[in-house]
């Protein structure tokens, strides 16, 4: 059975994993990512970890999952938020250089949605739209088995889906952008406004507080669970994925806005559409398990 | 040098050529469709022509272009407005049965679509969507010269994609549908209603009014286009495609239309995406020559 090395580089931890072509993780080591110190930091630190997996250099290749868009054509990051100095950087080739197996660099928000697609929820469908909902909003379009990357890699950089063109700009992304308006930290934001003070720690207690009663916080979940409906209606309407995978902080209340979500999704969408499928995501470490999986998807 | 059978079929009229791997139609025929009379004329018919075709029994396959979604497992239509009879009916089958060569199945918008993508404007991009703009609004997503076809084939059904949620519904497609408020067919209904009395026959004459001045028309010209900018910027939010390319029949007013579209556009998208071209369609006949293209592209 071929092993491959999944690196998951975030911008506080990176972890990396070796795991087997069914997914199962068979060594796993964690460590601060260090990306305040420095990129030469991150670098060697990332170097030393891949070292330490036992037989590293009998492997199939290394996959490495970062936080932003990655430019397939030039295998560098075109945006780099949380890794400073990253952006442009030719990661994959210095690895590479080290180890001598192949290299292969992607989005965070991809390869999770490639280990569903591989091994996980979305493993019987030839198309699978993963979505995660936390901080903020995020996807992943897998076609058989590969991840559509999309122009300079901003392939299912869905936070910028314009679901209410009436609302306001609040920042950099486009007015009525998905992300600004129902996102766990903007419903949170936004109930917080709401009752003018900050109540709420998490979307979580802003659910709570609508099953509770408080009519205004429940005209705000069933705006934010309309424009998450927009969003995937939207979505369907591009691509008519045959499964959506969602991942994310937020699915931990998933019981408290998805059924209203796929409720109104169902009202936007195609007759013979709406019977598709909004499963939760299944692997516990998506990350690693995706990036390693994209070295078996990329050698395809 | 390989050679297919292309067949365009529409509610009116149908295609057969022969077509090389370059795209070049070597022989061609044309028809009524004879789609009002009944199912099996239409199939009877289509038979004929590809018996007519020389050496249609060396070809390598038979690529069918139909109007309207097709559900690739079942290989069937899952809707047939302008072809009565064929929502569900094996026609891929029953050529097959004929002819004992492969054949294989798609909506004509995706066909048009990789046609480009194969042969035409397209043939340098991994990932291209085609979009047509005539009395209806279509599209076709097409990933390293495959189409992704979508769940029960409703890919690229972008007719329905919502530009602005605020809309009135004014028939089956979702209140706010682009094809309802941008298509060359709406956009001239809503400038004879603006009027008052049908002073338009299509989009040129009341794009031709917009530029001689008529302030009302102006208005409604700059709504549409934002309508059609906020379509392709969703599309970019959700697969990002390396270019569009543009068909249908009110590119033949693209420079009434086009530049203001790709402005508004810009405005909404990643600015790394600004430049994301937007490139209209180059070939003459992209159904059958994309009907035949679908041989080899399936075929790989």
């Amino acid at each position: 059975m071929k092993v491959m090395i999944g690196v998951d580089l975030g911008g506080t931890n990176i972890r990396v994993a070796k795991v087997d072509e069914n997914g199962k993780i068979l060594q796993e080591i964690k460590s601060p990512s260090y990306a305040q110190e420095s990129r030469e930091r991150v670098v060697e630190n990332m170097k030393d970890l891949i070292h330490r997996i036992d037989g590293y250099d009998t492997c199939e290749g290394i996959g490495i999952g970062v936080p932003g868009p990655v430019n397939q054509v030039e295998r560098k990051m075109t945006l780099s938020t949380n890794l400073p100095g990253f952006e442009g950087y030719p990661l994959a080739e210095e690895i590479e250089k080290e180890f001598h197996i192949p290299v292969y660099l992607e989005n965070d928000a991809d390869v999770a949605g490639l280990a569903e697609a591989m091994v996980g929820a979305g493993k019987d469908y030839p198309i699978v739209f993963y979505t995660t909902l936390s901080t903020g909003i995020g996807g992943g379009l897998i076609v058989n088995k590969q991840v559509v990357s999309g122009r300079k890699g901003f392939g299912a950089e869905i936070a910028n889906i314009i679901i209410d063109r009436n609302r306001k700009a609040i920042n950099k992304l486009s007015a009525g952008a998905v992300e600004n308006e129902a996102s766990g930290t903007n419903i949170t934001r936004k109930a917080n406004e709401l009752m003018g003070e900050k109540v709420f720690k998490h979307a979580g207690e802003v659910f709570n507080a609508a099953e509770r009663g408080n009519e205004d916080i429940q005209k705000l979940v069933e705006e934010a669970t309309m424009d998450l409906a927009m969003m995937y209606a939207t979505i369907t309407a591009t691509v008519a994925p045959d499964i959506f995978v969602l991942g994310g902080g937020m699915m931990q209340s998933k019981d408290s806005f998805l059924p209203k979500v796929i409720e109104k999704y169902q009202g936007l969408v195609h007759e013979q559409l709406r019977d598709t499928p909004f499963v939760e995501a299944k692997l516990a470490e998506p990350g690693v398990v995706g990036a390693a999986m994209l070295v078996l998807s990329r050698q395809k």
